[in-house]
């Protein structure tokens, strides 16, 4: 849908995610304006720029926002931190970066995560290809501050296209590292290149409304179903599968292997040591 | 479930529905611990006390909710305001009150609003009883920065039920006022009757969990279906059918008619204008 | 130049000129929208709308001003104030209104006043008229921190216009009130009608570049030559002679006699009490 | 005019013209009061002292100025930043300066730029003898947030001499590096030697007023004419001329060689792109 | 000591206590500059001038101390409130009062407050005479995030001295009101009279260091023993006992009536509630 | 008095003290939870976290305290720096920590300063031993904006034990570095040894109240006589001694070597200078 030859902002470029997707972007001719908080470490490619920048400046992040067909928004607490330390870059950022979509009507693509879903319970092991995959209709469950902003940029987006026709495309990321590094990661990795395909096929799809991908590689132990990649055109490449044998062994604790969300719902957690209520659930 | 003598604290005690929920709920021999930014209008009933505080003031809150064994989150903007007005006492506040819950096992009964899932489509009148209408479990659209505000809240709720089993109550309130005002409100007026009896139903109910309860009255051409009323035993008692002639004829403009939300969907709304790729929907 | 049929943003609408400005714009069928800190005290005229925002507030500042064909600015702090109460609204906010300008492709029409060159000599009674008038293009020599930040905000509209082609007019406003108070306004007087006249012109008008006019009725005594006028076709129609004989003797202290700012220049003023330099003036 | 024995403050005193100004002028046994955000990174000279020290926080500026008769204000942002970035160490900054000078009775050096006046057209090559040349006292026109800054201290060094009789001497740097970079540099360079021996004039005349200085040395390719140099009894003694066959190829985009700026007035330039009445200036 | 002449600044102008003052110190021919958050309510004495500002905005508040003699500090919150909302006028209002004293050489007479000293045991009635009376240089015992700001503005009047010469007096208010209003203020009461024959006395007064004085009426059962009166050369005149038959029957609570502070001592105590070592207390 | 097995909260674990403290206190198998606004520069030992925080953060502040039985408050601003940049972390700080020692029964052991009773003099040299030394209940007197706060904690700690029997121990620390650097830590010094273990006292102590502890080691020359380390049951068994032939001659100015303080009562000291009243002295 993207308009040809508009640049594209990304932001969160100073990050792991944005380092990768800057290079294999600007590989593709792709015309990046790119920001960040911290400067960006690497050699700005050609055809590219580099403006520092606070997703609590509204008003910069609009004007970096001009004339682009599209925002990758990468941007942000990338981990689990205080609330008042995610408020400001994540939930007021959110918001910058969407009306600055709506002033350019240009399509969103958010690295939304799978801490946004993190308290749905795993699949049984083995039963994930049987019905017991989540959807992307699931019900929201945040694990952490963090998890609980990437669930509100995804109700922003679900806004956004409502009532004002931004189109937006929400990747669930698992885990996007070099290469997987536990059990968990089995179901959850997404490679490099899959990430990079992805974002381009959702820059370029035709039409998205408001649409919510899984970002996880072709692995046989996803947790994770139904989604909109046939909307965007995109199926993963690479799979966690080959990885098994060297993290197979690598667990977590009994609550964090309970859980989609891993480490981040066992942090902290105390429902079943605080409330005798625990074991009563919902459906 | 809340262990009985304890105070009950009330946020937005001066506002409306704070106002009536005071009046009630001391006259059950409830000991209010009432607060809001602003002074409270009426005399403080026996039995309570009434302290002005700013929901942005974290330690404040989780001092005023010491010993409560509920929160009643009544407080923050209620009416539809710029971003930045609703971020301090909507988002950071709704963190500082669930704070105060975890902290003294208390369960939160939250002002939620029909305005987190406006965006969905009102069913075809007439048709509501056959199966179209909406279930407490549906989608998230928020229709407005006040209804993302209220979905993101909701949002906490579940995760502090999730990671530390503090039990919430959700009522998407519909339209609350001493009677309806237009024809939409014959689908979703709550009387204050019905109000205040869900409030002390939430407060008193043995567990809950996190629930949702549509709050609406026994409306026969209501929009809402399923949801935990059950967990809370609750059923409403007063209709909005008797006010139908008086009110019938008072419809808004074409998209507020058209979704849920009524006329917060429509302020401000550009979708189709400005998107030709409106007319493509989610399923 | 403004494309017709585009509504008009008016800031300061609730203040004195903002009240009369929207009465006049509207009798002529303008859409205004209008915005002020303070809550609107007229009945907003059929056409225009109303709401409330913050200068400082910027994503909001350039939301309002969305598909407006000119910003009328004459919000903020309109007297002599201490630095950090003018910082905010006027500084600021003068950024917030040009940004929103040159992202509308919208003229500015910006009530700068006489206290941006309040430091000017007057001219010696009775030689206005011989030359001794001061020109648009003279040295800015403000009188107070509210004159500085009505200099700047002069200077942010010759950089957009430099730099974007935003097109700007500097009404210089001398003083608007119903009729003149004092003997210097005889000079300065600008009634409500000559004011409401030269906006309209100044928006109408096919181009005006950056612009300077002198804000004052037609009067006799007036200290101010050239300027823009022309540009917006615009002649003063009233004069604040008919009113001598009530206010000639209403004279004020040596200092804001001596200087075109009135009263702001003596306001504090302490150049000679403390520097015997204070003789050694600039050429 | 400074009376003799007196410490004067330097702010910025870690930055490159800082750290020049420490090393001559200490040289010349003053007893420098430094300060800047970050660490000084040389050793502090006899007879001076370092303190950190922030220009937001007015009541420590007015402390560090105590006792001094001088304050050579060269902190703050200086190169090109975003509005926000710039308006507290600069605009605020300013203030607190200036306040701090008026209570001392001190003397202010600005560091002043030639982006303050950066929109001004260079002259033709060739013909700068010739009149062309730009009068200290020419329109201020800036060419970016950080120039506007610089044009707002300038004014604010005008009302507190109006006002209040300090005096100041306003520096409009052009290009001060260790040698010239580029062909523009010919006609804007000032030596590092030139600039202390003007500082240090600029501190000891008699008298100055409010006073304008262009800062660059004695290039036959200056574009400035005009301003206060024989009030401080300075005259450049550097020339970047003999740089010219290393540098004189190096030019910048078309834009930023038609105006004095540079390639401040290029960066982000959109006149002509967006405006067709770009063509239409000010006489 | 004060330099006759010279006026008196006064923060809290606008409060029942800086009213009573600007009544009489004007009438006493002072020239007062009165200054305050919220507008002054009566007419402005001839003399005297009124200026609205924040004690938060420290180089304001330096600014209007200028060329004062002495600073009457009675600004700031001057009940219990949160400590957020204290900080700010209480804490950093102190340090600016402070900062201008020093800078003025002025004296600084502080509406300190028995609060500061609350948690001390009232004497046995009846035994106050007897040596069970508390000295000025008792331990400081606040009772309250108000007590601990008047506690900690005492300690910077102390620093201020110690370091910088800065005089200043420091009354320790019991209950300053038109007349007593309880039992415990026939210990406590200070008549406005006395108040204000007190502050002129501190502000007139030859010499005063660093002084402690209790500010309470010629009350027979008065908590209060050694103080720094005679440094000022002031007795109280008034005595509460006239009113003892109108208030003698009004008590608090058990831990008001047992502490200096009153209600203040009680209001949320939980020591012995909570605390089973609450009988082990200091000597 | 700590229940035993609790954690034990450090703040400013990051620092020199809070280094030696973990490594001392984990290796007696303390489980620390340590936190920092700088990152932990060491490996954590085993039984022990680290989280960053920022003591400004009071909702942080107080869930890091969760179910900790002490809280050894080290963190804050820990060298003399301009007011508001002590105010953060060392007023605002100090009530965060208290709050959360409220709400969880914990004991505070509080690092405060010698600079809280900096201005008292020096004993004479010889005579420290003869009655002239300085007991804990002598007069606050600060000597800087850093010891104004220690002085304003030590008060918070006085409130909260008065108020809520929250127990406290305040360590004037005098000197605590690896060895003496100067004559003065003669008198002052205090080894990491004796630090650790008055630490250890301070926390397992049956009952402590609000206890002063001078913070020195076992120093002939020390200053210090009276406090409440029997209650604690701590002796020094380090002292200064044998470093006195290396550092007796290191001595600082005139004012420095008066007072207690040290250095920090001579910085920016102008008593004499500017006031001729410096004679005259509180008794």
């Amino acid at each position: 849908m993207t308009e040809y030859g508009k640049p594209v902002l990304l932001t969160g470029a100073s990050g792991n995610l944005g380092r990768a997707l800057t290079k294999a972007l600007a590989a593709r001719g792709w015309r990046l304006v790119l920001t960040d908080i911290a400067p960006f470490p690497d050699a700005v490619p050609e055809g590219c720029r580099f403006e520092r920048a606070d997703l609590n400046d509204g008003v910069t992040i609009l004007r970096l926002a001009e004339g682009c067909g599209a925002i990758l928004h990468f941007g942000g607490i990338s981990v689990e931190q205080p609330f008042e330390t995610v408020l400001g870059p994540n939930i007021r950022g959110a918001y910058h970066v969407y009306e600055a979509a709506r002033r350019e009507k240009a399509r969103v693509v958010f690295a939304s995560s799978n801490h946004a879903i993190g308290f749905h319970a795993r699949p049984p092991e083995g039963e994930e290809g049987n019905g017991a995959k989540l959807d992307f209709d699931c019900q929201l469950r945040p694990d952490s501050f963090y998890g609980l902003s990437k669930a509100y940029t995804e109700l922003m987006g679900r806004y956004y296209w409502d009532k004002h026709g931004v189109e937006n495309v929400n990747i669930r990321i698992g885990s996007s590292f070099p290469e997987p590094a536990d059990r968990r990661m089995l179901s959850t990795w997404l490679s490099y290149d899959d990430l990079c395909r992805m974002v381009a096929a959702a820059v370029t799809a035709p039409a998205v409304a408001h649409s919510v991908v899984w970002g996880a590689s072709d692995n046989p132990a996803s947790y994770w179903g139904r989604d909109h990649r046939d909307r965007i055109g995109w199926q993963p490449e690479d799979s966690a599968e080959p990885f098994r044998a060297k993290v197979e062994g690598r667990l977590g604790d009994p609550v964090s292997e309970r859980y989609q969300g891993g480490g981040y719902t066992s942090a902290g957690y105390t429902r079943e040591a605080f409330s005798p209520k625990g074991t009563f659930d919902l459906p």
